[in-house]
């Protein structure tokens, strides 16, 4: 099977291959309105942080694809109405609004050109960040296999895969590099309540490709630890504040308490796109709360009491000092983090 | 609406509420052949170590209710098979084998007498495990209450609750006693997967009584304790080893690292049924596996490729150094635990 691709740019078209569905059934949404793509961000049709900010990017060429070329305040008001709304699709990944600020960008440098001709800067600005989001990962697969030992059991959490980047993966991406240079590794994969990205996503990648893996329950971190039955923990990141404070999918936060008490080390692997040197710390880092039902259902099935409250926040906040490292594709960030990515002179 | 009742004897019958059904239905398993009493375990439509117990005693009963009067050595190589069979129902919680020695004890001391008082003798056992195990958890709960602050929010995993018990429960039992001296406690529950007996039933028993709940996933007590939304924490027990160590439900010991990661009290509520003094350390305890598809599927619904591994273990292992104190119906041991439990006399 060839790899799996979270979004592609088809004749006009946004293809998303649907994330819901997987790993039952293979289901590709064709959209070609752009609110279409801000619904499908906002139902995780598309989700992993690198993979939003692709198919935003997308999501504005879409916007203006079908106007004509006559109206040039119509279709400037259009594209930018299109990244002010995608923007405001989910609030947690960086990624979004780093790839939406890139695409305003270019609409402002080409403002007097013909429309054509911003659309198909814009189409070239969106296709960019795609495929220099795939070499990312696979710089970063590369850079951050030589964290891991010849033989190792990494645990992952959620999916930090294929699906969740433009290609390859981010935490997934280390992995399957790790095993391109002939090492042999073992993954545990979390299910990652309550929306199953472990069980669903990251198995399904890594049966497909005969990367040996196991399936465990969230709650299984601790257990599994003190069993020695992890070497690392690679993880991937929806924002990283100037500090290394790292937000990503709910239950990192706890991982990363349990890697530390056991000298695990614990690793995140993102590109530069999720870094945010605006903040201070990942206390000023936007959560997303998302509704009571994905925990009190799972699909249609109703498990606890319709009425019982809820806490769900989708992610959590890692502090820099629970960090081993963090992998880019510029390389390996080792603490002290702050320190250390001033020095990396990283642009955002 | 009456307190639940995990277990009652009735007419030489005994009632499980199904709690496989439950928060949605409350289905009555009339039982009357021993061997559907282990089924009911096995299957876990009865759960909880102290519950189990009572069943298991009730069980030992049922398998000689109905024999006639006669026959001697049929009832008495009877009973002692349904001893040994009910034994072998599950392997991790002790006040299974500490209830079916109990029972082989009355059938040893009352061997000579005619068999319809052996049977009475081994009713009254039976009855007097569950009536003393409900008169313990209210002591447990008195004791425990003293531990929670005036206004506490209380994070509890699994079901350590009235139906999980003779009635009342070990955890929820301090909880409830808490509330019943005055207290304004607030519980987070955690879901508690694979089976989401916190999801299902500590929600449903809390939402009965009108105590403030909250429902929480597994991978988010590092973040609830990290924003401070938790005081203490309470769990039940299966089996504790002279040294401290506790076996609980899966999960229980990430929970305990990450309390002591934020300096949150880490309780654990059990009646001396659950000691086992006969093992040194939480190593020896025999931890059940249960089935992969207890993972790969959730009820009727497939969440994972079918052909996916998976670790299941239905316990893990609490070490004493992590437990601030284990509050029991004799009253509450601090640590250092090994030397208090031995000060306290526990006979088992």
């Amino acid at each position: 099977m060839e790899e799996l691709q979270a979004v592609q740019w088809q004749d006009g078209k946004v293809l998303v291959l649907d994330q819901k569905k997987l790993p039952h059934e293979l289901v590709l949404l064709s959209i070609s309105d752009y609110k279409n793509v801000i619904n499908a961000i906002k139902n995780l049709n598309v989700r992993g942080a690198p993979a939003i900010g692709i198919a935003a990017a997308y999501g504005v060429v879409l916007a203006v694809w079908s106007l004509g070329d006559s109206d040039r305040p119509a279709f400037l008001q259009l594209a930018n109405q299109a990244i002010n709304d995608i923007k405001k699709s989910r609030p947690t990944a960086k990624n979004l609004f780093w790839a939406l600020e890139k695409m305003r960008l270019v609409l402002t440098a080409n403002l007097n050109r013909p429309l054509n001709e911003i659309r198909s800067a814009l189409l070239q600005e969106a296709k960019r960040i795609h495929q220099d989001d795939i070499q990312h990962c696979q710089k970063i697969g590369e850079k951050g296999a030589d964290l891991l030992p010849i033989r190792s059991r990494v645990l992952t959490h959620c999916n930090a895969g294929a699906l969740a980047t433009g290609g390859y993966g981010t935490a997934l991406g280390m992995i399957r590099a790790a095993g391109e240079k002939g090492k042999k590794i073992r993954v545990i994969a979390t299910e990652t309540r309550p929306l199953l990205q472990g069980a669903r996503l990251t198995t399904f990648e890594l049966l497909e490709e005969g990367i040996d893996v196991t399936l465990i329950c969230d709650s299984m971190v601790g257990v599994a630890m003190r069993q020695r039955m992890v070497d690392a923990v690679v993880v991937g990141a929806d924002r990283i504040a100037a500090n290394g404070d790292v937000a990503n999918k709910i239950g990192t936060y706890s991982i990363a308490v349990l890697a530390k008490e056991h000298n695990i080390p614990f690793y995140v692997a993102a590109p530069l796109s999720s870094f945010d040197l605006s903040i201070k710390s990942g206390e000023e880092i936007p959560i997303e709360e998302r509704q009571a039902d994905e925990i009190r259902r799972l699909e249609s099935e109703q498990i606890a009491p319709e009425e019982v409250k809820v806490f769900n926040p989708a992610f959590d906040v890692t502090p820099a000092e629970y960090i081993s490292a963090i992998v880019t594709e510029k390389g390996v960030i080792t603490p002290p983090l702050q320190e250390n990515m001033a020095k990396m002179k990283i642009n955002t």
